[in-house]
């Protein structure tokens, strides 16, 4: 521990603050801002770059907290350094309404890149900006100007590296030369349960090696070290690097550092006085000295380094003027103006051309007709690009040419839907992200994460049902599609034909507050005829697409691959209307009158049909109604057989409304 | 390639019974088994330890295909060496109610021990395997006696090393030392987008030797160096080995080996005529020669093998009488006689106790009270076991204790509940294991495996909800509950108090036939009062807590932390029925004459509260009901501020019950 005096105790700020917010919380972590305070202390004194008083500024380096228990590092970070985070928010941390929540949370605290606290998913989120800086800077840097030009600067801890989605993006990240990407281990040798070693004994370093990352071992409370460490890092330009830094947990405590005792409970009063004391700390709780502040302030120089950016910007648009536009206005996250004129002419378009097709090969052909439009798409697929359908004819892997537009993600779900929620919160691309509807699963935390921040990730699902056949049961979904819809701020459309499908990608492209999942079939599904208000109305996330015939006396609501089913049904009956429920998220938010003119409240025969778990569609049919649906697990035979087998067909539908009307 | 000719003509013999029987289904993957038969040909004639005749025999080595797309490589191991698994099954391939579904399927072809096909999990299952193995020997060998002696093989793709899964299992396997796992990984470069080298380039043998592994490198299809190779895996009793092997996907295919078009789709009738004259195989599809059948015969010597084990055993039964006893009853899955009405007085007793804790709490003190009765209980905790409250007093860590009752599976969800689902299809244990609810997610894939595959496993999740407080959004389920409730065949329990807690472990104790997962709080829960004849009705799922007042004319239904707040409210009103549910899955199992009795279905005024998404409730209030719940993401606030701002309160279910009986 070779760290000069003044350091130490510019890097105790951060300590202090932490123990003393937590314990005015009476809740939170201590242990990993005061183990990390000295690595935090070089990072962002001597390295970050960035601007306190413009957090948006496009060419900032990006800071990722994946340890994200340990946030009251970061609010202490940011608030010292000069963000608009006062005392009285650190005061308020872990309380309603404050902008210090318990781990960091994007769009509470300035500053603050991507919510963390899920372990594993802050370091594959760095790994998302590295790569968005990389491809964005392969698409737009010219040989005079380098416009964009960032680190991804990534603390994470033995939680982060015991997830598996470590080894997904940290694999991938050494393959793709991700070399502006450095990240911190806090290797502390304690988690919960105690001291790792019992638990997890791995050589990070050599497993690192395998990765085809640089690999630099230091003491965590070597400020000189930790310097020279990053000096090193920033050199390699073609492998990330990871820096293992020995540290002791919660250090300055006499009674707490190095256990676990310090992780995930307030020290105590008493402790908190003895810390002081070993600190050499004499001030009160949430009272900074001024030198102190003075030595962090980064506002002066990042306010420079934003303005040297912009100079160099300016030129760069005189010179490129139509590059300059096009990154700008992807920065912004703004479609072409003419995006939406052209989507609906494709729509039109879908319509006259009347294909029966599966859904896949719909989104496919949507995206070979939108794709030429937006050069901000950044495609890929977990390993499934060509049962998936998600390559159109522009595509260019950024494997082969770091400027490309697709990413072969290899068998890693989880991974890439955390990367991708990094690609969209850096900026400049909207990415999408395919797999079977199945491997959601494996991806489930991810998705949810892209909804819980808002951002504009397509997450494609083929294969969505026993419609898949022979695979079976361990790749049929059931209750998956389900779970989508329950996931607050997800849009999940499961689109009936290849009009619907059209429509789905619009509304997921043009959508700028959330994620949306486009849950699509292996078969062929069924073209259906519409009118022009029909085909308007598919954006409102249901409508009438079979007009009941005399006075109505049931409803049908189908989805998907059941709509041609529902639509059988509908030729065979009287006084009943099929509703197209391709989106019930949306529908549920449009007006009153128009829900009940689509589900008038007073008919109580309803039946839906869809072949996913029954139970979501309670909610639509009531008490009263029935749904054709599945139930449990599917088997392994073709689709035609198993569609028999579970008994969702047109006759059951057939039946179904005549007993409600009988 | 050394392989000698006659041992090349055996393997052979899978290489065309895979692509013969993938052609006639039309459907499945032909390039897996192909490249991997050489392999197959020396651990199933020269090494696998089994017994066709009797594919339940305890003693077996298990062999585990994680790389389940390559279901034709076992069924037709199970075929040539006895099994009872006919051709007629193999020309069934991928057909409804066949045996010989399109991924392994446990519980259709005898000799499948597990069900793959997910990538990743069959390694984490053959994790599971060793570990049971491991410790069921620990716990009954003697020193004259080795009772549990055997092998776990398992196969693995590219797929499964990419996941990150693969990370979590074979990190901890190394840690834990599991000596007799034997992993052999089909080193082909080729995945289904193509050459794997631009998306996964990792050193894998540096990889695995980073956790601690033996690592051997041999040519895939040179009999000998396979040979020698599983000997020197045998002869390493500390470390589990990987074999990398070297292999061309699809071998013996003149124009598609080596490429991934022979991965998942049929070779063709062409193709497959030039591969049989490549490989010198005269023979019709499905024609086995004589010589080959003889050579792959396994069911002598299997029964030879047995029978010294019988031999084996009856000596031990001798000698160690009660041990033998314990290990036959805890291999058939059976409780002890007592453990019912045992069961019954600790649920008795802890109604008197009357306690109001958190269900996390009641449920360790369930584990204390059922612990002592129950030696085949495994527990485990992802690094929470401190704040999921699964250790009891008897517990010992397998870390430092090869005979232990406890796993510190690490920051691995995934990887915990995999190998839980190996641990309970090995037999002799109850595997428990737990995480906070939200990270049930990272897990998820894993949960609906166990039920899927109809294993106990006891999923304890805590921090159920808003309750938690003031972790914030990352860390509180919203939809979490329901993606459980919708997944067939589990039972998700979330009990209210203390009695209800008991009674739910009781269940998942006693349920032989699928997992359990509980859903425990971190908050307290108040106690509720119940008579004799309540506390009996716990157990159906669903019950009258709140008997109304007067004229039935509203139902409320509760679960967990809001039957309090139901009971709260219930104080209030005249002629509501409160109704607690803690387990709907099973409640919607009892006869209709109960259900009717519990829920009258012409009372239509019902209000169901619950902190989770209010979608699962309209099933049981309909579209004449209210739900009270959550329909967005949680915040970071002390608990009791998340109630009152979410509007999960007393007073709001007052106000409902009085607006619906208005």
């Amino acid at each position: 521990m070779t760290t000069p005096l003044h350091e130490r105790r510019i890097a105790n700020a951060i300590r202090v603050l932490a123990m003393d917010a937590v314990q005015k919380a009476n809740s939170g972590h201590p242990g990993a801002p005061m183990g990390m305070a000295d690595i935090a202390e070089v990072v962002w004194r001597e390295f970050l770059n960035h601007n306190p008083t413009n957090p948006q500024w496009p060419n900032r380096d990006r800071f990722v907290l994946s340890n994200g228990h340990g946030s009251m590092l970061h609010y202490a970070l940011l608030h010292l350094t000069g963000y608009d985070l006062s005392l009285e928010d650190l005061k308020q941390f872990r309380q309603l309404h404050a902008k210090t929540p318990g781990h960091p949370e994007y769009g509470y605290a300035p500053g603050v890149e991507t919510t963390t606290g899920p372990l594993g998913q802050g370091i594959a989120n760095a790994v998302g900006f590295a790569l968005a800086e990389k491809t964005l800077a392969a698409q737009f840097n010219t040989a005079d100007f380098n416009v964009v030009d960032h680190f991804t600067y990534c603390f994470l801890g033995d939680g982060c590296l015991m997830e598996g989605i470590s080894h997904e993006v940290c694999s991938l990240a050494g393959t793709l030369g991700l070399g502006k990407l450095i990240a911190y281990y806090d290797d502390n040798g304690i988690s919960i349960d105690g001291e790792v070693e019992a638990w997890f004994s791995d050589d990070t370093e050599q497993r690192f090696l395998a990765y085809g990352w640089q690999v630099i071992r230091v003491d965590g409370h070597d400020a000189a070290a930790i310097h020279q460490a990053t000096v090193d890092a920033k050199a390699e330009s073609n492998k990330p690097s990871l820096i293992i830094c020995k540290t002791v947990i919660g250090l300055g405590s006499p009674n707490k550092q190095g256990k676990e005792d310090c992780h995930g409970a307030p020290l105590g009063q008493d402790e908190i006085a003895l810390t002081r004391q070993a600190l050499g700390w004499a001030e009160a709780a949430f009272d900074i000295p001024a030198d102190i502040y003075a030595a962090w302030d980064a506002k002066e120089k990042g306010k420079q380094s934003e303005a040297q950016w912009n100079t160099l910007f300016a030129q760069y648009q005189a010179s490129y003027p139509s590059q300059a536009e096009q990154l700008l206005r992807r920065l912004t996250g703004d479609l072409p103006a003419d995006f939406n004129d052209k989507a609906n002419a494709y729509i039109a378009e879908t319509n006259e051309k009347a294909e029966t097709i599966a859904s896949r090969k719909a989104s496919q052909n949507a995206l070979q007709a939108f794709g030429p439009l937006l050069p901000e798409l950044l495609g890929g697929s977990a390993d499934l690009a060509g049962s998936n359908l998600t390559l159109w004819k522009g595509c260019q892997s950024v494997e082969a040419d770091a400027a490309g537009n697709y990413v072969h993600y290899g068998v890693r779900e989880f991974g890439m839907t955390a990367i991708a929620n990094g690609i969209a919160l850096h900026g400049g691309f909207i990415p999408y992200v395919a797999t079977f509807l199945m491997f959601m699963e494996y991806a489930r935390n991810a998705v949810r994460m892209s909804a819980l921040m808002k951002q504009r990730v397509i997450h494609v699902y083929t294969h969505d049902s026993i419609g898949l056949g022979e695979d079976g049961p361990t790749h049929q979904p059931v209750e998956q599609i389900a779970s989508l819809r329950g996931t607050p701020n997800l849009n999940t459309w499961r689109p009936a034909d290849t009009v619907e499908t059209a429509t789905a990608w619009k509304s997921a492209l043009q959508r700028k507050d959330g994620p949306t999942a486009l849950i699509l079939s292996r078969q062929n599904l069924a073209f259906q005829n519409r009118d022009q208000a029909q085909i308007a109305d598919i954006a409102k996330g249901a409508y009438i697409l079979g007009q009941e015939k005399g006075e109505l006396k049931a409803i049908i609501i189908a989805t998907g691959s059941e709509v041609g089913l529902a639509m059988d049904a509908y030729a065979q009956l009287e006084g009943v209307r099929v509703v197209s429920m391709p989106c019930a998220e949306i529908f549920v938010q449009q007006d009153p009158a128009y829900r009940e003119a689509v589900l008038p409240s007073h008919i109580r025969a309803r039946v839906a049909i869809e072949a996913a778990h029954v139970d979501y569609w309670w909610k639509f049919v009531g008490l009263d109604g029935k749904v054709i649906g599945m139930q449990s697990y599917g088997e392994s035979a073709p689709a035609k057989d198993l569609y028999q087998h579970f008994g969702i067909t047109t006759d059951a539908v057939v039946a179904a409304v005549q007993e409600l009307t009988a």
